[in-house]
């Protein structure tokens, strides 16, 4: 046996007990006459006991260990004469009467630490080592913890887990579709799955009301910060339910991970604004509500003054930055600044402080009269100490670039806490956006959801205003998870691909199996799906998802442990009947 | 609200209750001034009840009704006038008040009942049909309970289910991978995972000593019966771990399964058979044991009698069919036809009755007399009546015919009951097999699995005889699971590979990265994957994996409902740099 007890376990009333333990080196401390050794695994970190006096030939043989080596000791359990009490097992040591090395180490390429000395490109390329570091390991371990609680909620619920296939067809967001050459089937391809949707609403034809899978997925997208190529989404879909069966539902799960793994308990439902609310409100579709700070409609009170800018603008917008009309001239300009990069792409700011003593001073004063400014201050609520940020232009884009300044001006005031978390619903998405360019009409969530009942008659006049059964579930900004009521009926769905410019022929091709199904008894049906990575990041307050995923690939969508994507060899393309065709 | 209720769950408790039930149309009975209508949902199905006397009107909506429509009825539960017993809705029927069709219904290509009209054809190509049919369902959510089961022991013993990456690296085995083009590194590749073996072993160095996951894997092969491309492994792996603490841990796994799913205790541990034996007594490396009928070797007895094909035999063995010395002529040919099927690929069968008055009969009468006969009862415990068969040839080929012989005599005998179940374990496989055209080894089970301790010294010299520390879980002769304890050890590994016949450079460019953790304190580890598919269909009692699989391809690797796999545009091949060579 390689060990009676892990490295995490051994306490004060184990003192005396005979034990075996197994653990990679730590930590060596060398004093002489006496060697200690941090042994450690996944479950914590005990001290061991070499003394020369006691066994010379044993405590020799801990020179030749180091970091990194993996052994196994047998010893006793003894009481320490120095206490640890920031460590669980703080209280005892053991003295090792026999040493065997399991597996000697090389000098690892960075500190297995915390606090590691291994940019992230080489801890990457040593994903395994890096692994061993209590910071990753705790991501990992929530991550597990959340699938098991997600799962337990969900199938208390009467959900069924049911796996759907990986090897697929590939659909008209194909482009994006990773493929799989078939070798029986010369020239084919399968496709893999950017997500289970057409599998999961075929499962709600076939009757089974309660599905969810955590589930794979995959999507080739030229790579943003912090996309990955695979994904892992929960996956879910209920059948005689409308959207609010669904919300509440899943609100539940919401807030049985909120109180299983975070320890807070969500009384109150969760807050539930309408899309257009959330841009008007917070310039946004997924507000981080941790803090309030709305943003005014100024458009009406800044006009006639004879200030170009906001008199020609259709929209002008502001927030209200608490405390903050001490910024000096230097900090407005960075402000400014900041909000003229590409990533805001505004073309300035405007703003103006409401001084401790009541007197306004603003970067337009030249327009603007002490009065003017106070109708300002009014409009946002601002107090004397207060700065007001205004940004104008056209409605939509002035929004969201207020958007992104209210987010930098509450990091600004520290109120986005990581430990406080603030979750809502956003609903009644449009069911479609046209693209500036060639006006032809996107779907916004995907061309099964189903748009608000009391609206299918624009389908065909006003398509535009027609509002989904769709909504999103946001915390902290992020947005957890999305869905949708589907359309359940053949004529609607096929009217749906014509307005989305689908012939009949693709629609045909694609989603044919699809429609055909909605012939032999669709039931109503609507479901969501969580992005599993991100929730845990969230959880573990972890910027990136790559630090909850166990092997992650980097923002080229490469794994540079294992070096792929790589080449293969000629002979298998062969079987494949491909060929490579430079460029 | 859609439903109050579901289709399963009245009783007559709930008489009297106004409720709102919704479902598809199973059955209508109409019989003139009253209509029956079965309701069916996945949890049952719930009589309604129409009176025209009552509601004409009403009544008269039942006419438009077909099989498969889905529709919501509010009304009153009501005592059944005729109880139906066999039902657990049967004590009630729904007297309706109002109807909604929710959709309507083509008439189904194929009966939704368990005895359908519908081939298996034209039941894969309407899959969300045929998973509506009650028998099909009982396998979909008997093998979600299964997952949950597993994990919940796993979990119980302290395992992380850990998810590794499906976008991974060509491996040795590579022509069998499915391999995936990657667009933004030109005529680069992934591959889909045949396995998680290398990022499970690559776990255990990284510290998380219990691993699992249900995960799918594919395979490239060509597709034997009951193959899928893409299948469910439940893949386990420990670390500080021999043999044994493997065994005892999965084999509380199977029985917690055996217990939760199939009400079966075992309280006896599983019996273990070490590979060489279980070939020697079952001609087989994954016998049926819910039947004896073992092999007896019986070269010796045989020989000397001038019958020349016993005579120049490698190896002479028999079994013994209890009962069956009463076949006739008729019976005994069409038995040496059957073994002469390519599928056994023997040359032919001896066969001596020992007829219940003490005399035998047998097919070598000429060379045998009735003491040499009384020779082969004696060696194969053969009593009167029963019928002795015996085969011949070279030594491994002939136990395995003999195995697939015994197979078919214990269904004929109907042994091989489906509601027994006989676990057991095989150890000690070999570690290597030559191929015997190019006289390469092979590795049995994979490159990474350690030999037995005590036979570490033979690698160089005689490499055949080694036995591995590899084994498999077998049930009612199925290989439910298999693993091993992997080598930990660079300098092994290397021999390994390079008795495999890989070049450095290529284990090297395969493999390099696992090498190169192992540098890193590699902890002693192994572990077994499970063939979920499989064992589901064990416990379901199915003949195919793919009566427990949602969505399954058919034996051509195709899914005939979604018609994958398919062609993708031009376009699409020029993004991933690929052009098709057609031969």
């Amino acid at each position: 046996m390689y060990r009676t007890h892990n490295c995490g376990e051994l306490r004060q009333s184990d003192v005396n007990s005979e034990v075996t333990l197994s653990g990679w080196v730590q930590k060596i401390r060398d004093l002489g006459a006496m060697t200690f050794i941090d042994l450690r695994d996944r479950y914590g970190i005990t001290q061991l006991f070499f003394n020369k006096e006691d066994n010379s030939e044993l405590h020799s043989q801990t020179e030749k260990l180091g970091r990194e080596f993996v052994i196994q000791v047998k010893g006793k359990v003894t009481e320490r004469s120095s206490k640890n009490p920031d460590m669980p097992t703080g209280d005892i040591e053991i003295t090792v009467s026999e040493l065997n090395v399991l597996s000697k180490s090389d000098v690892p390429p960075f500190t297995i630490e915390d606090e590691t000395d291994g940019g992230e490109e080489i801890r990457m390329k040593y994903r395994y080592l890096d692994l061993r570091r209590a910071k990753v390991q705790k991501g990992i371990i929530l991550r597990n913890r959340m699938a098991q609680e997600i799962r337990q909620y969900l199938i208390k619920n009467d959900f069924l887990e049911i796996e759907t296939p990986f090897l697929i067809k590939s659909t008209p967001e194909g482009a994006r579709d990773f493929v799989v050459p078939s070798r029986m089937a010369e020239g084919k391809f399968y496709a893999l799955p950017q997500s289970p949707q057409v599998f999961k609403q075929l499962l709600m034809i076939g009757g089974y009301d309660k599905y969810f899978q955590l589930t794979k997925c995959f999507r080739d997208e030229d790579f943003r910060s912090d996309r990955q190529p695979e994904f892992t989404q929960i996956d879910c879909e209920m059948s005689f339910v409308e959207r609010d069966d669904i919300l509440n539902l899943f609100e539940g799960l919401a807030k049985h991970m909120f109180k299983e793994i975070k320890n807070i308990d969500f009384t109150e439902p969760f807050v539930r604004i309408a899309y257009d609310d959330a841009m008007e409100m917070y310039g946004s579709d997924r507000p981080d509500l941790r803090f309030d700070m709305k943003i005014s409609d100024l458009t009406e009170v800044v006009k006639g003054n004879n200030f170009k800018v906001f008199d020609d603008a259709e929209f002008v917008g502001a927030i209200c930055a608490e405390g903050l009309a001490g910024y000096s001239r230097k900090q407005t300009d960075k402000l400014i600044k900041w909000v003229q990069r590409p990533q805001i792409g505004a073309k300035g700011l405007v703003f103006a402080k409401y001084n401790e003593d009541g007197t306004f001073k603003s970067s337009v004063d030249k327009f603007y009269s002490q009065e003017d400014l106070k109708k300002w201050a009014d409009a946002t609520n601002a107090k004397p100490g207060d700065l007001i940020l205004l940004m104008s232009g056209s409605k939509r884009k002035t929004l969201l670039a207020l958007g992104e300044l209210r987010l930098e001006m509450g990091n600004r005031l520290e109120l986005r806490d990581d430990n406080k978390f603030a979750p809502l619903w956003i609903v009644d998405f449009p069911l479609f956006e046209k693209d500036e360019e060639t006006g032809q009409m996107h779907a916004v969530h995907h061309p099964f959801t189903s748009p608000k009942k009391d609206q299918f008659h624009l389908i065909e006049t006003n398509p535009e205003n027609i509002k989904a059964e769709a909504y999103d579930l946001v915390v902290n900004g992020n947005e957890i998870g999305g869905g949708s009521i589907r359309i359940h009926d053949t004529e609607l769905q096929e009217k749906m691909f014509k307005i989305l410019g689908f012939t009949e022929e693709e629609a045909k091709a694609q989603f044919g199996f699809l429609m055909n199904a909605f012939k032999y008894g669709a039931p109503p049906h609507g479901g969501i799906a969580f992005g599993f990575d991100r929730w845990v990041a969230l959880f573990n307050g972890s910027e990136s998802i790559r630090d909850v995923i166990a092997f992650p690939k980097n923002n080229a969508g490469r794994d540079i442990m294992i070096d792929a994507p790589s080449e293969i060899d000629a002979e298998q393309l062969k079987d494949l009947s491909l060929a490579i065709v430079r460029e």
